[in-house]
């Protein structure tokens, strides 16, 4: 390991994140959760797959249509996936919109509206599941829909004050969740269905995050930033999200690999995760800590060290993907790391798929595969993320 | 204890509280937090003291400013009480209150609005803080704020749509909070500066948690209930909060002493203490469980097993005076288990006051003793009324 990975555990890993989302992800869900009578999915499911409500959370019939449509554009042409993100796309589309073109967070079954809310998660995740199902359907009808939806996404993202805040002006803030999901929108935007907006946008995101996100002096990326990029000394101005950082570091280390490995990408991306590592990473148990104090100092969320799945998901992608780009034997050991006390603590051998909370000592403290936040998303993106990645990366060393 | 508390007992405990109260407690917070300079109080302190931020919490100034003046009141005339109740007071009214006559929830140490919610807890403090300063001070016309401000709670918490909602009406429902915090706050009016209009309101109130909220067959008492008191089976509707039932129990224990003891308003109330001990209390860890599904099904929040000290403080109440009301052994031991745990994993030894967030296990999760939520309120306002009520019971003793 001190050298990093050999080619053969290489082979090892790809195989078992291939066993793993098709035997194991994919299976807990799909087709049980497809609704044949109302559309959608049902998701909301206990550690054993039981029904423990029948409400639909908007983003996650976005993902998992992403996720089902993507299957089918990139694994084989599965006409049960097809079937899937096609009652995904139909149910966004008929029952998720608001008259205001917004998108709603929480409905019933049949699609009866229950929340909105003020963010515009809803919509990008819409958008990158309307792209996959164009692709899949090669329908340019809903190309055109995804596309259009994505320009509603860039108002909402920069046009200050479009819509509500929780705040008054008092205290501005930015965080980095909106450059963030706007360049992984643009970057599926354009694998799928292509897009001429995309590589600008990306590059002004990058450029916001670097310039006003990440700290060089102290090797640290803000979760929220003043406009300027200034520090807000108060407790939430202080709080970092270290896993919501890794994930960012692999949305700019993708794009730098799309760029032919540039190098000026590829060295922030390493930045931004060699920081939060140090940040994130539990020494004592293991696992990445859910929030941080910038100045080690105590947080607000009395949840704090709580071990999550999704960052576990997002900093696996992000360490291969800067040992495959590098050949730094660092980062592969942090994706040992990782991998080995994620699939160690968060996977269920008994039912398949992962728990989604574990206490900071690693013992789970919720059993629910599905809810409002969690659902078939974080773990098969980082299954097929990391399989299609090393598939390359094979194939390429293969052809040399 | 089989037989429950002996009279030696309960005068160690009655001093216990009150050497906690006042050697304790009360000095972790004042006077380092007034703040001269900006009125109001800093009160945004780490487990040794340390000011981690400058901002103010509506909720928690209008509590502090609650809390000194009813030690003003009820312990002893000290002027710092009464100085730090000024500032309290002042603070509120000169920078808690939008141009609509509702109030913030979260601004700067010079009273800027950061945040408003949609919610009237802000307005409830201020009513209970005024009050008391009203008693303090003998003012008519601060007396007569506390009761325009209580009007605009009772419509705020009876006329439907007044305050925005964070849901559509698609699935309405209600909670327990508002007839709870309702009652609360007229009992404390009533008891500072009384108010015509409290007995009636209360009944009501109490009326409208037995119909609706108080569940006998399935011995329960429901967080959140549709408009005519049916359980909603979605996980929000599902979602109980044992602490919290626990203090509405106490409340209405706390009228039923009010009034001679009345019988029913006793039993209602100790069976509601019933329910949701048998609900919440861990019998693995010891303590309080934050929140529990009503069919033992997974919760939503992923901190759902942490033991917060607020459920412990109105828990602790709540036995105490179910025990010297009905002299029911059993109370009498709860409030034991209770009591122990608490100041035995709460409890700070080394600089005072408690720790707000343990993991299930025990074991501290965050060390802030104030933040946007905790501060000076359920710890002292626990060792307040368990020692006022001890003082009481042991003197009427002493006098038959």
């Amino acid at each position: 390991m001190g050298n990093g990975y050999t080619m053969q555990q290489l082979h090892t890993l790809k195989d078992f994140y291939t066993k793993q989302l098709l035997k194991d992800t994919v299976p807990f869900w799909f087709p049980r959760s497809y609704d044949r009578e109302y559309g959608g999915f049902l998701l909301m499911r206990d550690a054993c797959g039981t029904l423990i409500d029948d409400d639909k959370a908007v983003w996650i019939q976005g993902r998992a249509t992403w996720l089902l449509a993507t299957l089918y554009n990139t694994i084989a042409p599965e006409m049960e996936w097809l079937e899937g993100a096609g009652l995904g796309y139909d149910f966004l589309d008929r029952y998720c919109f608001d008259t205001d073109g917004r998108m709603f967070f929480h409905v019933t079954r049949k699609g009866e509206p229950l929340r909105k809310r003020r963010y515009f998660f809803s919509e990008t995740f819409a958008v990158i599941a309307m792209a996959a199902y164009a692709k899949a359907t090669g329908s340019e009808a809903v190309a055109e829909k995804a596309r259009h939806l994505f320009g509603k996404c860039i108002e909402y993202a920069t046009i200050p004050g479009i819509l509500p805040s929780k705040f008054t002006g008092t205290r501005p803030a930015k965080g980095i969740g909106i450059p963030m999901i706007m360049i992984n929108t643009a970057q599926q935007l354009r694998e799928t269905i292509g897009d001429d907006r995309c590589d600008s946008y990306i590059d002004s995101w990058i450029q916001e995050i670097e310039r006003d996100f990440v700290k060089d002096d102290i090797r640290c990326v803000m979760e929220q930033v003043a406009p300027d990029g200034s520090i807000i000394d108060h407790v939430d101005g202080r709080t970092l999200n270290p896993g919501h950082a890794m994930e960012g570091a692999w949305f700019i280390l993708h794009e730098a690999s799309r760029r032919n490995n540039d190098q000026r990408l590829t060295a922030l991306g390493c930045r931004m995760l060699d920081y939060m590592w140090d940040r994130g990473w539990d020494p004592v148990h293991g696992g990445i800590l859910y929030f941080r104090d910038v100045h080690d100092k105590p947080v607000q969320e009395y949840w704090q060290d709580m071990k999550f799945w999704w960052p576990h998901n997002e900093a696996i992608i992000a360490m291969l993907l800067a040992y495959l780009m590098t050949g730094d034997p660092k980062y592969a050991e942090r994706h040992a790391l990782l991998h080995d006390y994620a699939y160690s603590h968060f996977h269920d051998p008994h039912h398949g798929e992962w728990f989604g909370y574990l206490h900071r000592d690693g013992s789970i403290a919720q059993t629910a595969k599905g809810n409002l936040y969690k659902g078939p998303f974080h773990l098969p993106r980082q299954e097929w993320y990391c399989m299609q990645l090393l598939n390359a990366h094979l194939q390429n060393r293969q052809d040399k």
